[in-house]
């Protein structure tokens, strides 16, 4: 037999990385609407379509599957975020409202969701938590990256790392006032508010 | 047999009323600890060294006697948190920051940790849903009614009413970032700075 040509080889590891991305997104719904212990390898690979075997060839532990998932998806989310917002932090901040809506969106839906369903099993059991507290600081150091970036946020004035801070911990309790009922119209008007208070603070 | 009198029954009812506050201290404890999968009647009332019969005839269900015991514990703290300060919102707002940082640390222990596993519970639970969903709302206007009070805030004047939402939602985040780690020492920082933000908000 010949030698395998990089032509032949492409169509395969392109199948299966669109096996892998079918998976961590089914992972990350799959979590957002039945909780931990309802979210198996197993339940995953139906959803995406995929046999179990070729799921554990992927990911051989649930603990993989899923912290891969939501660390997956919330890459995805950040470069979304930064494309949506070429400009910002160049020029005066006329845009920082609505910067500030699109951080809050970050917390607000089923990616928040997932990674609360993980965060929380992290804490009762011994697998996942060390994973989950290495997840939880890389992806928190990125949303605080992205937040200074696009909010022009100069950390080098006294207090204006802790103002983004205190914005983005206030991000992730308005993510927290959604999970059982809709708080939309109440969260726009405090997001209203704080995108002033913070405006100011950033000056 | 003569007539039961009210000085005999006094004992028995303080005794009920013991026993009962026994099981709610220790339903949270065991909430905070092991989370809602690890948290049955049977191990409350062993925790609280309480037969499982009389804790059922106290709690019926798994659903009463969580949802009660969040409750309880909530009314406790508020409690606390009001004899604290009993002077607060009267005069000049020397204190707020001792309040901010008070009302801060109503989110960062063991009852924000069981409410935590409460409601993530309740979003796959549907026995659980309405009444956390409903203890949510009362724990959450009463935390927003102590916060007004002992802040001083005004909020006749525009805007106050969604800064003090907003900073209890900030509150909720940083709750929810202590929950894996310990962030006491960048929540300080955080809560400093909020601080002053809130205070020129409230001005």
């Amino acid at each position: 037999m010949g030698a395998v040509t990089a032509a032949d080889r492409r169509p395969k590891q392109d199948r299966s990385r669109a096996t892998r991305q079918r998976l961590l997104q089914a992972a990350v719904a799959c979590l957002a609407e039945h909780g931990w212990a309802g979210s198996t390898v197993s339940v995953v690979a139906e959803r995406a379509g995929v046999s179990r075997g070729a799921a554990q060839h992927h990911f051989p532990t649930r603990e993989d599957l899923f912290t891969a998932a939501v660390e997956y998806v919330a890459e995805e989310r950040s470069t979304a975020l930064r494309a949506l917002f070429p400009q910002s932090g160049q020029g005066p901040a006329g845009d920082r409202r609505a910067v500030v809506t699109a951080l809050v969106d970050l917390y607000t839906g089923p990616l928040f969701r997932a990674a609360l369903h993980l965060w929380v099993a992290a804490c009762n059991e011994d697998q996942l938590r060390p994973r989950v507290t290495e997840l939880e600081a890389r992806v928190g150091r990125e949303n605080h990256r992205i937040a200074v970036e696009l909010l022009g946020a100069d950390e080098s004035r006294p207090g204006v790392r802790e103002s983004v801070q205190g914005f983005l911990d206030m991000a992730r309790g308005l993510g927290l006032a959604n999970l059982l009922t809709d708080d939309t119209a109440r969260r726009e008007r405090v997001v209203a508010q704080w995108a002033a208070l913070l405006d100011e603070a950033l000056r």
